[in-house]
């Protein structure tokens, strides 16, 4: 249910996956120190949780009770942080600065990172194991999260859309459906993931899952466009880091194939398209409705 | 059972496995084919897949089936060559070979590398879920393999005995204790997971479990006081990669620490210790048996 205004909702459910997430993971004085202080500071630096919000407003649209899917929704914060860790190492993308602090690497070392990263990933599926053998859900359907959460994440998801996203840089005559396709498997697999985990764990039948299916598939596409324009257009003391990165590194985005104004036009109608899916939705999918218009309207 | 002889029981066994894992993973041409091409060589290097073959010795040592258990042993062998990748990486350990090939990232460049163990992580993972969805292990049961993997891998597991390790290194007055808390985190943790894992899934009562819990505990650490032994002792053409590697690089062992020939007697110690945890179990122990003493004599 929509939470006095969407604001508050976001804050909300922030807050709700921060103090869990702060509550399950080893304290920052828990030995080894250094990885747990490391692992705390990407994780804790004012990230938006969208993928999370986004998994607890999809099960809220088929029923589902908030605190239920929650230890499942924080999980997939852990997994997001780990990729970028990894991806801002000096071998990937070579970042100095995410939202606005030093990157992993930059303040604890690349070792430290590396390993940051390694550890959150595996933190992500030993999250969801342990709270799952703990709660009230059929072990079968965490079983099937974890597959689900796997499936985004690994060769031919996530890391393969980062593999492909770094082998295609500063590269001649990149089509726009190879880069659809770097979107798709770098930023889209994982926000669909966190969608489809909302359904499952909400209780959606093989119709409704579907559709919220097509409705995560668009809504990624359109986050990894709003994320493209903000690199151009953006505000660096909003955003927290260098605009204009993508083109001095000769990474493709999409505005820069279709320009700026097909961009935006794009962006829109797949956000058009991610609420179509939703038409036969009550009143309780108006969370996960208004993250589709947050997505493409946001400032960072 | 132990099957003709304790060296064809091994044979099997690899041979299984590496059916199983050569069949789960995506083909070297699937796409993107370069983490799949990095996969593979890693994971089929010619490892001795001694962790899944502890799992299955230690689920047939409690009357469980091989077959049953066998994609969860599998995916332990996963989980350890994303451990191998990364240890290797020029910000890590800085290995040119492993098993007498270049690594990874010698091979595929250092972004490869470290995608293709975080693929090979992930996949650790997803492949326990899809098998445990797919098979007729209580699905409760393999959330707790998830579980036990997961913490024996994470920031307070393996990925912490790295950290402990690479910060250790060069450091003066490192005591006894010290490095045998890095052994233990670094490799003890995972074969302890790896022959309880088996004993979960093989169907031990709490009895049983504490035994081979114990066994697992005194097999690790036998299993690295022999690798350090190894690196002194060994022969480079059958260890596939330079000795004296640890004491150039600083590294602190157990050989270092307190010379070879009390090394040697701790670690026949050790495996008469690991042998006395299963001197209640009957003849189907007998491979679990075998291996704690082929840890110690291998020869690579």
């Amino acid at each position: 249910m929509l939470n006095g205004n969407f604001k508050s909702y976001m804050g909300d459910c922030r807050l709700e996956i921060d103090r869990l997430l702060e509550s399950y993971l080893p304290g920052p004085t828990c030995e080894p120190a250094l990885i747990h202080e490391a692992i705390r500071y990407s994780l804790f630096a004012g990230g938006k949780r969208i993928r999370p919000i986004l998994c607890l407003a999809s099960a809220e649209a088929v029923g589902g009770r908030r605190e239920a899917v929650l230890p499942f929704a924080a999980a997939i914060e852990l997994l997001h942080t780990y990729s970028l860790v990894h991806d801002d190492l000096p071998a990937m993308d070579n970042d100095t600065y995410r939202r606005g602090k030093l990157t992993n690497h930059k303040m604890f070392g690349e070792s430290t990172a590396i390993l940051a990263g390694d550890a959150l990933l595996t933190a992500a599926f030993t999250m969801i194991a342990e709270k799952g053998l703990a709660g009230a859900i059929a072990p079968k359907k965490i079983l099937k999260v974890i597959l689900e959460l796997g499936s985004a994440s690994g060769s031919t998801g996530m890391v393969g859309g980062q593999l492909n996203d770094i082998e295609s840089q500063g590269k001649e005559g990149l089509f726009l459906e190879k880069l659809m396709d770097i979107h798709t498997h770098k930023t889209g697999v994982l926000i669909r993931a966190a969608v489809r985990i909302g359904g499952i764990l909400g209780g959606a039948g093989p119709k409704k899952l579907s559709l919220l299916t097509a409705f995560g598939e668009k809504a990624g596409l359109a986050f990894q466009i709003a994320d493209d324009i903000l690199d151009v257009e953006g505000k660096e003391e909003t955003l927290g880091k260098s605009v204009g990165q993508d083109r001095k590194r000769g990474k493709w985005t999409y505005p820069g194939l279709v320009g700026l104004s097909r961009a935006k036009k794009e962006a829109a109608v797949l956000t058009e398209e991610a609420l179509d899916a939703l038409k036969s939705f009550g009143p309780e999918a108006e969370p996960l409705r208004q993250i589709a218009h947050y997505i493409t309207h946001r400032e960072k």
